[in-house]
């Protein structure tokens, strides 16, 4: 029955949204740490995720890479910990998941490569612009304390991390509505436990070139 | 209980998927059918979609957005139709529905917008470049029927729909994992059934510019 779970990652990456995820289940796991360019190309990994990008979990058997989708699978591996709606109650959940994994990130990334979106465009690409996907979003958890019904969720671990890094690291502008959502996030338990483990882990493994 | 299901959708859109995937489920659904520019726009649409994108379902008072978060949904709120695998065995149903939501439809908005991807860039873009994650894509369905487990499920109705409309609109090359994954969705019953209607409100709705 016990099955082992490794966390795959790298204290500077989208790593921490697993990792976050992981306290809130509360099962024990260990974290391998790997670093950019090197042991995450290497093959052991790429067997792992042959993106060679981090996070990726292992789950006995089971290899789940993609942030959001680690965060929906442990919801529903771990039922007892309480981090998803009832199946037929997962309108919201999915939306807003789905809605950061796909526009947010395609946004975001086309604003990094500086891409100047024509109407035509605007219309092709699933995401739109990302001024319009942050209004939206802004309007979802705006007086909400949670993005998906009354209760603390996966999805709201997934959103949560990408409006708290996005704000910290400048990419994501820090409206209120964020802010006030964001803030409370980052006050539980769980949460502040993932950011401890992986400021320690900053602190062994500086990004190449940030040494002091 | 008997809850009415809305598609929004256009027959020259993403929204085919969600179209899909309703013949799939097998229970009965309105079409309405939105206009590019125009009653995507308008206020009433706007207050299901902020994005004034489709698809979007109503189903009830649950309104969701995101083709794949359509499927996912819909799948869990019509169990008896068996398109979602059990939640404990979900690692590799979430992982492509999300590799394709996310990084395949961003790598493909890179594209289409010409970005020549630095070394940086695919490091800490979560896509990478398109042809690592068309390399990883056709890994994952060759050899194979579904693309989670030995069974049918949502993700084959959305990752097959990103291959079938990508190699027909020349956005996907036409390897051949991808060729044989979809040769065989495509003859689905289901999957012909939208068609039919898609092709029928083609016909009825011609792209403006595109009258013979
Ligand atoms: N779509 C992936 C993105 C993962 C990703 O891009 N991770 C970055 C760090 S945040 C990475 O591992 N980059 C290393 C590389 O591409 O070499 C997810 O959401 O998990
Ligand atoms: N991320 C959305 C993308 C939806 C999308 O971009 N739909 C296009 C048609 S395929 C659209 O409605 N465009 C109209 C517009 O942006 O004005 C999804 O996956 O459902």
């Amino acid at each position: 029955m016990e099955r082992t779970i490794t966390l795959y990652t790298n204290p500077y990456s989208r790593g921490g949204i697993a990792h976050w995820m992981l306290e809130e289940i509360g099962v024990p796991y260990r974290v391998e740490y790997l670093q950019y360019g090197t042991s995450m190309k290497a093959p052991d990994y790429l067997a792992i995720n042959p993106m060679g990008k981090v996070p990726a979990i292992r789950h006995g058997e089971v290899v789940v890479t993609e942030a959001a989708a680690i965060c929906a699978y442990l919801a529903d591996a771990f039922p007892e910990a309480g981090l998803a709606p009832p199946p037929a109650e997962r309108g919201d959940y999915y939306r807003w998941l789905l809605f950061v994994a796909g526009p947010l990130e395609a946004a975001l990334g086309l604003k990094a490569c500086q891409v100047e979106m024509s109407a035509d465009q605007e219309m092709q690409l699933g995401c739109g612009r990302l001024e319009t996907v942050l209004d939206v979003l802004a309007d979802a958890v705006r007086g909400r304390h949670y993005i998906a019904g009354e209760r603390f969720s996966a999805a709201d671990v997934y959103v949560g991390s990408h409006l708290g890094w996005g704000m910290q690291f400048g990419t994501i502008d820090r409206r209120p509505e964020f802010e006030r959502y964001w803030q409370a996030l980052e006050q539980r338990p769980a949460q502040r436990r993932s950011m401890a483990q992986i400021e320690a882990a900053m602190a062994e493994y500086p990004l190449p070139g940030a040494e002091a």
